[in-house]
């Protein structure tokens, strides 16, 4: 059965190999073959990307399904506006400029309320204001007579175009009004300049007023009643999760300490990293606590645009969540140094990682207690009858293993003397931790100077809470056991 | 001459207090006078406000002069544009649609010219895809009689524009093509909808295109060829900069650690806060590396769009560049952890301080004098024949400070030992440092560490900077005598 017409040594070769199934006909042309695997392979290649994207999109909907709610929301106000097209009637009113209207539904809708909002005020009162501003100049310039007036008009736009840009780098105008003074900039050149040859002034200002209002209308309506997305409570959100990825993260260290102090003895090689190395991929979590400050600052700043709405009253003191949010982000500077010591190798005698790792699991306990509590609190927005008493047992814990190192060298047992000294141990009260070299104590002392200072900077997150508390007006505490 | 007339206390107090002054007339109605001083507050405070607002201009046009060439080029682009209105023919040609073109400089022109030129291809090709895809919308819908028609237009718009929407969210969408996404779904809006009505679809979208086409290159022609400002070469900036302020930081440790050494026996309250305050007021600069990610990234993704130009050739690897951001704010999170140890009171005798503190002076001289290396390299954009040199120091600063460590027992002098052991001294080797506690000995140390941690986070800088080196081919290195 086996073909030797075969031409060619590639086909040879194929002849060869293809005795599994001797019935098929071996005389193929190669290139066919060739290609078609070819094209298989851009095939699955192919399916796979877009696999991976469908899931990448599809995990953007499942981990926050009020996206799905958000683009609903925007096809709506789109579609509500285009009814000003659809309808006879209505189109004959202010149908030709329309356009604007969809044009700020396009633009202004955004994904929070106060950020639609913030857009929707900017534009409609840089609208407003460059309207007013453009009329004045043309009329300075239509003064000057026919000649004059296009260089007088074009160096005016020149001087006040230039001006309102450079006032786009003022850093309070940038966080605040950038969107207003694009608008104005727009606006004052459409009127000051078209109106040199449409003499319609009036008209396109009022209707551009009037149909960005339209626009803006429709877009506050959509965003405040169906879902609304409040940039407060995203804040107020992401606060929260930051303050419990921090204590995630204290309670890998109370893991990794557990394992300092009593696993380890179980595995002849102490201090080996790849015992480490498990709590550290565990308590990535605050990393991104580290880089959220942009996040905050802009949603604190859209935040103070929002109406009054659920638990947030008028002069809700929002910059108070950029202080907690500070306070926490000096925190977890510390957990990433405490994280990197975590990754060198601790080399200090057993004896000593048990003495002390029993201090650090009650700290990096009690700590982790108190940052719970503290979400807690902020997530239910009332007073915590509990946050004093597990302050203070952080603070007895740190009091704890700071005497843990005080005592540290009374614990030396006497098999790490050497004979000299054991000997001398009855006489003299000389019981040295030089048989310990201090480089290798130092990684443990440092890890238990960082969770001492990451306590300290817990004291700091506590404080800027209980001042929210103050402001915010939290719900009194109710009388609760301490846990 | 006292004037005994006053009719009111207040009056009467006055006469009693003015008494420097006796010529003045004391008859005043009390009421102007304070009228006149709360006016005079008024306007002082005014005054003060807007001087205090003026300053804050200044500086900014100071510290970037930049800035304002950027607002006449805003407004240079903006005249140039407006041209197509001034002048008749062109008017005729395309000016009734001219507004895009005023449109297109006054959204697309930005500081950078890769932020031009991203949002003027987004811009384009936006409209031009969006254009054609309303263009089919549009026949479909009108394929299904004429009652069908709005419904099947309304439906398909929102769900386009939904779906748009919904890319919106998808990262890589969102850091590049955001504006594009925008601008799809305004002109598909426009083209879709006002079709139904105005039926000079073609005419519309080619103007469109061809006043957004007018407008882009007049930007991106002002942009390139006047001043050009290459987000770039912000970046690089930005990042040279970055490492300069990480070695400031790092020279500033050094003197406090000659604080320590050396001044602080002059002054006999050793440890004292008030030493220490100084050099961290100082070394704040490093703060600003802690949270420039965001400006960092967003310079890197506009950096892609850049044409070639100055020493950046096609595909500059920019993403290098965000590796050694990420490398220096490693090291910058561990120079914030150093910087908060320094606060706090350094207790350990004298002794110590003086033993370790010369280590630390040359760990952080040479640790400062690696960074300002890779400052000069990354600057000039040549390699640097004396890194190899400055780093092997550092890393024997680092030995040094190991040894200083190790040895630090054997430096207890005879006076700080108690009596008893003081006698044993000649017979024993039992020097103790547990006469030191080590509570005390831990700020000391955990510096001490925290300094060798920062030596080997620079060193991760170093060869995220040599990878640039060899990817962007920098000048080979002048023999240089090392320093």
């Amino acid at each position: 059965m086996a073909n030797t017409n075969g031409t060619s040594e590639g086909l040879e070769w194929r002849v060869t190999i293809s005795d599994r199934s001797p019935e098929k006909p071996a005389v193929e042309s190669s290139w066919i073959c060739r290609a078609w695997i070819g094209l298989l392979g851009i095939i699955l290649a192919l399916k796979s990307k877009v696999w991976r994207f469908w899931e990448k999109i599809r995990k953007l909907a499942v981990d926050d399904p009020r996206r799905i709610f958000h683009c609903f929301k925007v096809g709506l106000a789109l579609t509500l506006v285009s009814l000003f097209y659809y309808i006879k009637p209505l189109h004959d009113g202010i149908g030709g400029t329309a356009m604007w209207a969809i044009c700020t539904v396009v633009v202004v809708f955004e994904y929070t309320v106060g950020a639609t909002l913030s857009k929707g005020l900017n534009r409609g009162v840089a609208t407003l204001v460059a309207g007013a501003l453009g009329f004045a100049i043309h009329w300075l310039a239509s003064q000057t007579g026919e000649k004059a007036e296009p260089v007088v008009l074009g160096v005016l736009v020149f001087l006040i175009v230039s001006t309102a840009t450079f006032f786009r780098f003022v850093p309070t105008v940038k966080t605040r009004f950038d969107y207003g003074v694009l608008i104005f900039i727009l606006t004052f050149s459409l009127v000051s300049i078209s109106g040199y040859h449409e003499e319609k002034l009036f008209k396109l200002a009022r209707e551009r007023l009037c149909t960005i209002a339209i626009g803006g209308f429709m877009c506050l309506l959509v965003s405040i009643s169906i879902c609304p997305i409040w940039a407060g409570e995203e804040l107020h959100h992401l606060i929260t999760c930051n303050i419990e990825k921090l204590a995630n993260s204290l309670d890998d260290f109370f893991f990794f300490f557990l394992d300092l102090g009593y696993v380890a003895e179980y595995f002849n090689e102490s201090g080996s990293t790849s015992d480490n190395k498990e709590p550290c991929q565990k308590s990535q979590g605050y990393k991104s606590v580290l880089n959220s400050k942009t996040t905050e600052e802009s949603l604190a700043n859209l935040a103070r645009w929002e109406p009054p709405h659920g638990r947030c009253w008028f002069r809700h003191p929002w910059k108070q969540y950029l202080k907690i949010a500070a306070a926490i982000r000096c925190c977890a500077y510390r957990v990433e140094a405490l994280n990197g010591s975590i990754n060198s190798e601790i080399k200090a005698p057993e004896f000593m990682k048990k003495h002390l790792s029993e201090a650090c699991i009650k700290l990096s306990f009690q700590s982790s207690m108190v940052l719970k509590e503290l979400v807690t609190t902020t997530k239910s927005m009332s007073r915590s009858s509990n946050i004093e008493f597990l302050v203070g047992e952080m603070n007895g814990a740190v009091e704890d293993l700071r005497s843990s190192l005080k005592s540290l060298p009374d614990q030396v047992p006497p098999t790490l003397l050497p004979p000299s000294i054991e000997a001398m141990e009855e006489e003299t009260p000389c019981i040295s931790t030089t048989k310990v070299p201090l480089t290798e104590v130092m990684p443990l002392v440092v890890l238990t100077s960082l969770l001492i200072e990451i306590a300290g900077r817990i004291q700091g997150v506590v404080d800027a809470v209980n001042e929210l508390a103050a402001h915010a007006n939290f719900k009194p505490a109710v009388d609760a056991e301490p846990r």
